[in-house]
């Protein structure tokens, strides 16, 4: 007969709620507990069924991840890490691109897609509170919408974030500092709120925003950020000194568009941009951003999901809202390069 | 009582499989049989039912899309555009992220994951077709691996890309061609193809392959391009005075190194890629690439796929294989910057 839970958990010395723990890959085991349960598994050759796991849960074992695009490296990027976070639990996730349709992700939230899964995590854009019923997935929301809504919810602060990277701009001595990204839409609160971040920076400083700065875009791309660069530049007759952009493709878009112009970032236009993507370090100039902790925000979103979907008293708390932190990174497209004895 | 597909297809005055087609999507109905339909369809407010029509057909209206990896931005785009290319058929696609194990593939081919989905489009790694018994989903595969193999396959003609890479180098008048991507193992397909056309390109120009520029990367990032780049220029007397590179991303890590070396590209070093991914239009220098005609590459799967679906006689031929076109896109990391005056 092949060694069972209770006899991992015997041979440990702990009980067989912690075994489980360890066997499920939750966080919160003390790591020589941790360690004292991997030696009894493998002393006992103990193997873990994710069937038998699955059907006493009465769950598939497959989870919906839903993000407005892939081709967004910041999502393909969360995706990545969704998936990776997912695999102790021996949870299969499947992804799937909402375009930011309102419908699609109701139809997601309320598990009317034909295909099993046990729960989503979902990054809404067009969704809103009152699309949520009662009888519905378990779902974990992710990014700046529908905090305090009527799911758990894990974002960062985006307008802390927006705030910080246009502070570090000023305290540059910029003072003419545009932005790419603005709302074409009063819907789009992420958006809304990086905004708000940048105005706010400005009011500490004692500055006025210049709405000329603002430039509003469709998407949030390497395209939309190059057009909104040209745009800033033609239709001002003094043009910015520094640009903050909404995402980091927009900046990098921003960039391609000053070097066209011949203008030298940072030296005419510093650039900063935001979500903190693997592009942005190998650009040339690298790029300067504010990153999100992503892969705490991937863990959080899983964690969250596994509580919900474990059925015990965690399963049944009010919404979580889980504020993740970001960080500052400066590079040579705010701080150029270094020169080249160095 | 809402109309049919019969009073469609009376009003239009085609057959009824005729207004099948145009309703499913499928590509071979004439402009204007296809006009006349939908007016019918628009004058009576006929709704196709995607549920009845699933029902009938049996299926479920998912299908899977796997791929090894999201972060990769070619993998990114191209799940991207099968999703739309699947739209018009009412399928929803659901993504999975193998990492290129083969035993996650073997069981995606299997249907073994709990999930109901109709059929999958993959990109196999660490598959071969002894893994794919006869009782399977009906599948696609994409890429260079497992051609001729015992599914409909998707895949442009990964030599002679690589081949056309190198004689656009070879006819600006570099000798000295570097080449970073090279199979650190023999199962490797993809890049053993590419690093054949590199050898061929050679070849035909009497020039032999210096296998110190040959170099071997774990991984298809910007951070292994970037380090690949460094090795070469450290290990060599005489640095390369051009590199091909298998992935875009290694190309652009690649050009950081320059950069942080102070090497102009392509003044010292000219540079080319394989993929034609968005970031390399916007990239300083502009990345020089061969590209696969990717949009043709998504549309040919679904449309595979769903003949396999159908039922028809087309659902039982032998497999097929199609061979996608590529271009060479030649931009600044070769040609160099327009002078200024321009």
């Amino acid at each position: 007969m092949p060694p069972r839970l209770k006899d991992v958990a015997a041979r440990a010395g702990v009980s067989i709620k912690t075994v489980s723990n360890v066997v499920n890959g939750f966080a919160h085991v003390a790591p020589d507990t941790r360690a004292r349960v991997q030696a009894a598994i493998d002393a006992l050759g103990y193997v873990p069924n994710p069937t038998a796991r699955r059907l006493r849960g009465g769950g598939s074992g497959v989870i919906a991840l839903a993000v407005p695009e892939l081709r967004s490296p910041y999502f393909a990027e969360l995706a990545g890490l969704i998936v990776r976070s997912a695999e102790p639990r021996g949870w299969t996730v499947l992804i799937e691109q909402t375009d930011g349709r309102a419908g699609r992700e109701r139809d997601l939230v309320a598990g009317l897609r034909r295909h099993a899964v046990d729960g989503l995590i979902l990054s809404p854009v067009g969704l809103d509170p009152s699309m949520m019923g009662r009888d519905r997935l378990p779902t974990v929301l992710l990014g700046e919408r529908m905090r305090g809504g009527p799911a758990d919810h894990v974002a960062i602060d985006g307008a802390a974030a927006a705030a910080d990277a246009t502070r570090h701009l000023l305290r540059l001595g910029h003072r003419r500092i545009a932005a790419i990204g603005g709302p074409a839409r009063p819907s789009a609160v992420t958006r809304a709120q990086r905004l708000a971040g940048f105005r706010a920076a400005h009011a500490e400083s004692g500055l006025a925003v210049d709405p000329r700065l603002v430039a509003t875009v469709s998407g949030m791309h390497l395209a939309d950020g190059a057009a909104a660069m040209a745009w800033l530049l033609d239709c001002n007759p003094e043009p910015p000194d520094a640009v903050f952009c909404f995402t980091d493709p927009l900046a990098l878009g921003a960039i391609r568009t000053c070097a066209d112009r011949w203008l030298d970032v940072p030296g005419d236009i510093a650039v900063i941009g935001f979500d903190g993507i693997d592009e942005g370090r190998y650009s040339t100039p690298s790029l300067s951003t504010v990153a999100p902790d992503t892969a705490r925000i991937a863990q959080f979103a899983v964690d969250l999901l596994a509580e919900r979907l474990g059925g015990g008293s965690a399963a049944t708390v009010p919404p979580r809202a889980i504020c993740v932190e970001h960080r500052l990174v400066a590079r040579e497209s705010t701080l150029g390069r270094p020169s080249r004895a160095a």
